[in-house]
Formats: structure tokens, sequence, C-alpha cells
């Protein structure tokens, strides 16, 4: 009787072509489902909860496998998986669960915050991890952006095309919350569910305001369908991360 | 007239050989000289505080150059070298000087910091950033070792050779401040100047002393130059952080 397995996956987005399988094998799951593979002798397919693009980090990425009956404990295969993996991919968490559970088709949501670095100069430990922004930006107007996107919104003004556009552009987001720290801007994103990049255009967008560089109402004809001409902003990869999955 | 230029540098030391210079041109002081001849178009030495071990990070390492005379400002020096620069070596402060001031000779001692991680799993993020000791440390313990090591001491038990062994080994801590955050130890050490290795083997101690390997009399032993069997250790360099340079 196989039995399903639940992951918690967190990675460094830096040194891997994204979550999903590529051709160069250097996707995430490549290498969760090669660590599988050397433990089980046989091919095993991970599902995660959706996808991540290249650079993009995850603190709380969540995969599900099926396994044929074995005697590893989900605490074993934890260890077994991590004692394979690289240490910048790290199972933070592994149990067994029902077969109804589906990491990506029973996801009710996701949660991602996005790190602006507004600092004149970007630390060393901040590379890779952070979008650079050396200006003083205005951050009430930012988070006035960000509360314009926080509901139900069709967002095809925030996505690109990944060759057919997706029938339902519709999405909801429960909070957007922007709080500033020491030469940084920590946007908070949960929501639903979010298109391709689109939280990286939402956060674009947000930017570019607080520049100066459009403004509120630019914003919010793009967002309602109304003539814009905002040139739309695909914030870094490096700034955005995959906080959690929620179920 | 020569212009003698103070720098304040920070780098993550994972990429490169430590911070002195190297035959395979791969020290961060190579990757220094190597910008400001680039700009210059001729041979800059540059003088660094003092060496850190390949792996070391420096939030704050000081180093000092001359230049011959040139209408570059410092803050057009700092803003050149950075865009030179790989982007895991920063120039954070660059100004012009005495030429009584000497990055080595003028210091009057060093702020380093040590972190631990304490959890299960090491975190992506903290990959090369801190020692993995997944246990439940006795906190208490360790930070009654690390008051052991403030004052003036003989720190000849805690020292590695590198050739010949330095004829004054006594050396004075003026704080070992050891605080506990989520998963994690860090150990803040304030002295008027350490020993090769000393730092990274007091912490070694230390760390064997949380987890029971090791005991206080053990330390002290060795710390007052009595006989004692504990097995010296060396924690890893990827913990370990210059934070600054005092003048």
């Amino acid at each position: 009787m196989a039995r399903r397995l639940k992951l918690i996956v967190a990675y460094d987005g830096g040194g891997f072509s994204g979550w999903q399988s590529q051709a160069n094998r250097n996707g995430v799951q490549d290498h969760v489902e090669a660590a599988f593979q050397r433990i089980t002798d046989s091919a095993v397919r991970v599902h995660g909860s959706g996808r991540t693009d290249a650079g993009v980090h995850a603190l709380g990425q969540c995969a599900h496998v099926d396994l044929a009956a074995g005697r590893l404990t989900a605490e074993q295969w934890n260890a077994a998986l991590n004692s394979i993996l690289p240490p910048t991919i790290r199972v933070l968490r592994a149990r067994f669960v029902s077969r109804d559970f589906h990491a990506r088709f029973s996801a009710k949501g996701k949660v991602y915050r996005y790190r602006i670095w507004t600092g004149r100069v970007l630390p060393p430990f901040e590379v890779g991890r952070a979008w650079h922004i050396p200006a003083a930006l205005d951050v009430d107007l930012m988070r006035d952006a960000t509360t314009l996107f926080v509901g139900t919104h069709d967002f095809r003004g925030f996505t690109a095309n990944r060759g057919k556009p997706p029938t339902n552009t519709t999405r909801t987001l429960r909070s957007v919350l922007l709080r500033t720290a020491a030469n940084s801007v920590v946007i908070d994103l949960d929501g639903d569910g979010f298109l391709y990049k689109m939280v990286r255009m939402l956060v674009g967008a947000a930017g570019q305001c607080g520049t100066g560089k459009i403004s509120i109402s630019q914003i919010a004809a793009r967002l309602s369908g109304r003539p814009s001409d905002m040139a739309p902003l695909v914030a870094p990869a490096q700034g955005l991360i995959l906080q959690r999955v929620r179920y």
C-alpha cells in the first residue's frame, strides 16, 4: 500500500533553475526527485504546490510524493533526504498524510514575502536576497499602492504571459502588509493564488510608485482595466520568498 | 602629494581565499587591489587591519591605501571601487585620512561575532554563515566558559601555529557577550588583539562545553597553562564575522 508523504521544503533559489523540473536537471524538484531515487532506487515524482522562478527563494514550499510501502518513518525520510540534498535545499518537516491531500490542488492560498534594500550599498549578505533600490522611497505612497491590491481583482495587467494566457485572471489577496526596517522595506502578500510573475509585478509597481516614476492613479487604472500608460516592471526574483502554503 | 584613503570593507567570505593576497589572486585584498589598479592603471598596495581566514566574513574590515594626487573625492572612490568589485565585496565607506593613520598599526582592538545555529536543520540562508550544532546546548555553561576568557591572559593554548609562533601570546579581551536568539547562539568578542585562529578556538572550547564534551575546569586549566587534557577544537570559519576594527 503506497503512502503519501508531505514535505515542507526551504531553499536558497540562487543556485537553482526555479522549483520546476528542467532539462538541465537543476530545478529544485529535480534535486528532490534525485534524492528520493537514490534512496528508493526507483523513479519518484514529486508534486509541488506550484512553481517558483529561478532565483526565487522558499522558506515553506510544500510538496507531496507517493512512496511504496516501506519501513522508514517520516522523520527518517526527512533525515535521509537532507543527507543527500545540497545544503541550500532543506526538508524542514516531513509527515505522512491522507491520499486526499494534494500539494497543489489542496492549497487554499500562499504567503509571499518581498524584500527591498534601500541603503546606498547592498551589503554582501544581501546579495541575491533583495531588490536594491538605493533611493529615498516614499513608503506611504508605496503602502497606498499595495493597499489597492487587497481584495478580489482581475490581475491580468499584472501577469506575464507564459505561452497560453490563463482563462481566469481573477484572484483574491487577503492582505498586503508593508513595513520598514533599517535600510529595507518588506512586503508580505497573502492570497488565494497568484498568476505567473504576479507578485513581482505588484511589487514592481509599488517600487515604481515609491521612486515617483508612476502614480497611484496609473496603478489603479491598470488594475481596473482602464487605459493606463504605466510600463509594467517585474521586480527581481532575488527579493522574493515563498513563505508558506496555506491548506 | 600622495593621499591616504581609509576604507571600511564588508565581504561574504564564502567565495574568497581569506583577506590576504594569495597566489590564486582570490584573496579579498587581491580583488580590492585589482579594482584600484583598474582605476589608476598602476599597481596599488592595500593594507588591511589584519588577516581573516578563508570563509570568514567581515562587516567592518578596515584598510588603507596611498594614492597619487588625483581629482576623485572619497565618495567617488567608494562608488568607483564598488562598480568594479564583485557584489560580495563592498566598500561601505571611504574617506581621506592623515598619513599617521595605519589600518594595522593604528588599530586599538577588534570586535568579532560568532554565530552558532542550534536548530535541527540548518536553513538554506544560513549555509556558510553559521556553525551548525544541532543539539540542546547548555548555554549557561557556555556563558561561564566565555566569561573565563575576559581580561588579560596568555592565550597560547588557544592559537594555532602558523610557521613561527608569536613571541608574545598575551592578549586582553574587554568583553565576551553570549546571547541566545531563536535557534541560535551569538557570541560577541571585543579584544585588543587576537592570535591566529584564537576566536575560533575560544568558541570551539565554549561549544564543546555546551555539548558536555569538556568541562569549565579543563578550559580554565588550559587558559592558565596548567596541564589539561582537553583536545582543542577550531570552530568553523563560516560562523565568524569581523564586525569592526577599533581605532
